[in-house]
């Protein structure tokens, strides 16, 4: 099969941004993840903050629709509109649902083992093994909780992706190599 | 990292099987499916058949231990030797559990789409329509509850594999040439 677009789920701490910002320079493709974020709270004047967190617990605005679900429709809309324009990696955003009508999208997730993830959140984000251990614990779940709501689907289960890779078993730099040569 | 043994678990219908034969030929070692199979029946004096489909349905003879049990008892011991001895590709018969202990296997989980499956299933077994919608549920099924009897994990949960491909949508020839891109 030829693809056009990569999208990549990932758990936190697994490396799965940075293997996608790799990927997409090895492929010389875009690669989208904050730029949508920054998209996105400029259309709704508001900070790339909420966007980032889906805006989960912001509460329903006058109309009955909420911030979370103005933030979806307008990411959504956006992410169409990338996969039509170029072909590039997009992290995140429930971008394999969002383009599950097109046939020419690899969708990748990437999985890892707590040492690991703890070990990159901690020199990542410089936090405590406490924090650490929150935070493996709470991004994933709202994660899943987030992609539940908008896809009624179950987050990281291998059936959404095309391709699941372990980076702490394979390491990043084969991560890297193996999505390329499944794009190419 | 580097392995020595990859194993490979797969939907019914993935072409799993087909693909490990080929990896093994690429990568120039051994390839255990049925051999396993052929050394249990032996030892045990039993039918190949029953082997195959692990005894599930067998009664508990006068020791106490199933046959199911002895089964994979003996099919541990031997696929434990089987990895000391030389690198290979072994498919299915839980020996991704068996030999978690080692650091030198590369976990690979094959899936597929429905339709994919079906005409594969159809073509190589020659059933009637109705017949591989029956098989495509209950093969599966049998695996899953076999693995959680031995195990008591989830067959197929993406956590246990290092690398899962979808055959449908990566086509045969790539799962092969990435697995052994992986092993490399």
């Amino acid at each position: 099969m030829s693809f056009k677009i990569i999208t990549i789920s990932r758990e936190f701490g697994s490396g799965g941004r940075f293997i996608g910002e790799q990927i997409a320079q090895k492929c010389g493709i875009e690669f989208y993840d904050k730029k949508i974020i920054e998209h996105v709270a400029k259309e709704l004047g508001i900070s790339e903050q909420i966007v980032a967190n889906q805006g989960e617990y912001a509460p329903a605005d006058i109309t009955g629709v909420s911030l979370s679900d103005q933030i979806f429709n307008i990411q959504q809309k956006l992410i169409k509109d990338i996969a039509q324009k170029e072909p590039c990696v997009i992290v995140g955003r429930c971008a394999d649902y969002i383009l599950s009508d097109r046939d020419d999208v690899l969708n990748v997730f990437i999985e890892a083992n707590k040492p690991e993830k703890a070990a990159r959140i901690k020199k990542l984000y410089h936090k405590s093994d406490d924090e650490v251990k929150k935070l493996l614990k709470d991004v994933d779940k709202k994660r899943s909780v987030n992609y539940r709501y908008f896809t009624d689907k179950e987050w990281g289960n291998r059936k959404n992706y095309d391709l699941v890779l372990n980076s702490s078993v394979l390491g990043y730099d084969k991560c890297i190599e193996l999505i390329a040569a499944a794009y190419a």
